[in-house]
Parts: structure tokens; sequence; C-alpha cells
């Protein structure tokens, strides 16, 4: 069982790495981490580089596909390589999936077309025109074989998700074990709905202090 | 702010990329993934690789150590570069923390002589004699500057319960939102009381098939 997870410039670490994490634990899998060319693809922050692998264009047939977000998706909104890679696998994949934004990419590349989708909660309004309804309250969008999940750290719920519908409860409940799963933040404040006004607003000074020092936004 | 994250062969990856994700979001922080060596590091599948941009000599004062678990750490218990770098910068971190197993290389090093600290569940009774007391039943173990957190993903909550003392309550959590970090998981499983016997014999398999299948192991 392959599973592929397409890299870009400024892709969100997390969003790849909890998938990975989890579903790099099923028995029989093969993660591949790809990209247009192989060698080191810089993360957001550009403090992090993950190696892709692979080319895109040798894989060919994977069974799983997840595609992350970060900033680095707006720019990967346009035909491109990756939009033609999505659409040359679809249709053999068992799953096609998206972490927070890059959702906004298999919309783009049409994969979509009239479903429901999720995204980051800040990216809501982009998401919208690219796919049937964009569904904001929801952490895991399921539509036959195309997955969706809400931001970043969504995905490691995604993965554990899926793990069950490809090997089972028990085996997803097994994983979910080995990670220590067993999430405690300190704090309530992971959606909108959930945080003060003053923490949104808080949280789009620090994104401008981001895009400022190093390039970086979010999500 | 420099947030040094030491690498090795056989890390497991979400233990690094997790408080990598919230710490980087903190204003002014820069994070340097280092190792003995700059380049590729691999992690424990064979199937992640994360650059490390430094060399473990040229980070000589770090204000945050944060190290990563994984079957690799069994490597890094002898007296070696990684050990006399710890406690080279140890002395004037301001925090100095592990995730998962790398409490094991912490205490290795002698950071743990005489605090109490925690590890991955199933590591439990390797920490014990490596600091003061082997603490099983909480997910982030704070010892005045000296943190450690429970198995791969409970890095998460703790630099997020981190962000909050560096950066305040209101920084973290929008650090939180951010990441929208909301977690719901599938199951409740992820700690060896709230799991059923049943699936903590099935993980021991999974990590057998890991183990024969590409050299991994868990945790």
């Amino acid at each position: 069982m392959q599973i592929a997870i397409p890299l870009f410039d400024r892709f969100t670490a997390l969003d790849a790495v909890g998938p990975y994490e989890v579903l790099s634990r099923l028995p029989g899998a093969q993660v591949t981490f790809a990209a247009t060319a192989t060698g080191p693809v810089r993360s957001d922050t550009g403090a992090l580089a993950i190696t892709a692998d692979a080319a895109l264009a040798d894989v060919t047939a994977p069974d799983i596909v997840v595609v992350p977000g970060g900033p680095g998706t707006r720019a990967m909104l346009e035909p491109g390589p990756l939009h033609e890679w999505i659409r040359s696998v679809h249709p053999t994949t068992r799953w096609t999936t998206s972490v927070c934004t890059g959702s906004l990419v298999l919309g783009a590349a049409g994969v979509l077309e009239g479903l429901e989708a999720t995204t980051h909660w800040a990216a809501m309004g982009e998401l919208a025109p690219l796919c049937a309804t964009a569904v904001g309250d929801r952490r895991i969008v399921a539509q036959g074989k195309v997955v969706t999940a809400a931001g970043v750290s969504a995905g490691i719920d995604m993965a554990l998700w899926l793990a069950a519908q490809i090997a089972g409860d028990e085996v997803a409940k097994a994983i979910q074990l080995g990670i220590e799963y067993d999430p405690q933040p300190p704090f309530d404040a992971g959606t909108p709905a959930k945080a003060d006004p003053a923490t949104v607003a808080l949280l789009a000074d620090l994104v401008m202090d981001r895009v400022s020092s190093d390039g970086a936004a979010a999500p």
C-alpha cells in the first residue's frame, strides 16, 4: 500500500508529518514523499526541510494521496505539474485526501467538483468556489474516497479515521496507543468558535509578524 | 530566541515536528534542526528525512532544546557527541526538553539526575534508572527548566504549555488556533489505561511487523 505525500515549497510541516506518523504504522504501508524534483523541500517557516525521495512523475499509482496545506498552496492553484499529477493518479487511488489548505489544491485540480469539503477555518472563503459546499463545522469531511481535513493538526485525526477504514478500528486504536495520542491541550482555543475574539485578532498579528520576518504566512 | 532540535538516525518524526510547528510560531523564534553532521537525517520508518541545517558543534547557545525520541535513542545512550552537546548547552538554556524517549537521552547525559521525568508509556522501565522518579500518569512533567513529555503526540501539548510559559497564555492560545488544535480522535485509546488489553497486544504485533520489515521499532 503506497501512500504518497506531495511536497511543495512553503508547505506546513505538521500537515504532512501528522498523517505520515499515523499511516506509516499501517501494516504493509510504504510512505513516499514526492515533489516535482527529488531533494529537500522547505516548509513555510524556512527552518525545516523534508527530503522528496521521489519525483511526482515516478509515483504513478499510489493507493493513498495526502496533500498537505500551507501558504505555498497559493502558488499551486494554477495548472501545473502538481495538478497534472493529482488528476493522473486520482482515478486509481483508494483514497485522495488533504489536510488544511491542501484542499485548495485538490479543488483547483478539479477533484472537489460536486463535493463537500473542508480546510483551515481561515481559508473557508477561498475553498467555497472550488467545491460544492465548504463545510466549516466538521474536522473531517469524507465524500466517497475523497477526504478533506480541517487545519494543520486535524490531519492526525483524519489519518486515524482513515486507518480505521483501511485496517479496522482495532488497528487504528493500536496506532493511536503507539503515538500516545491522548490529547490534553492546556487551553480550549482550537477553533474560532471556542477562542475569544481577542485570540483571533492576536493570531492575525502573529501571522503578520511571520510574514514580515521570514516571508511565511498562515495557513 | 533559538530553538534547537537535535536529530539522529531513526528519530520519530512527529516527536520533532509537533513542537517545531508550535514553537516556530512564537514571536522571534528561530528553529534550528541540528545533527552531528549537516544533511538529511532519516526517521525510524526510513521513509522520511529532515535536513539538519546545522552541526551540533555550531549550535552553542540555544535558548530551548527539544530532544525527540524514537528507536534511534537506544544508540544514543552511551557517551558521545550528542551527550557532550547536551551537557555543554544545558547550563545556559532557558528550557531543556524532550518528547517520548528523548528523555532517555537526557537521562543518559545526566540532565535528569534528581528529577522527576516522563517518557513513552512503553519505555517507563528504561527511564526509571536514569532519573529520580519516572512519572507514568502525567503527559507533561516540568521540573524547573527541564520538561519531559510523554509519547510522540505529547510534544504538541508540551510545546503549547511551553509557549504559554514563554509568551503568555494569550499567545499560546493564538498558536493553538493557528494550528486548529481542537483534537477529536475517533477513538479514546491513547494510553494503556484507556485502551483494551487486546489493543496493547495488537500494538506489540504491529511494532514487530515494522521491526521485521524495515528495521524500525517503537517507541
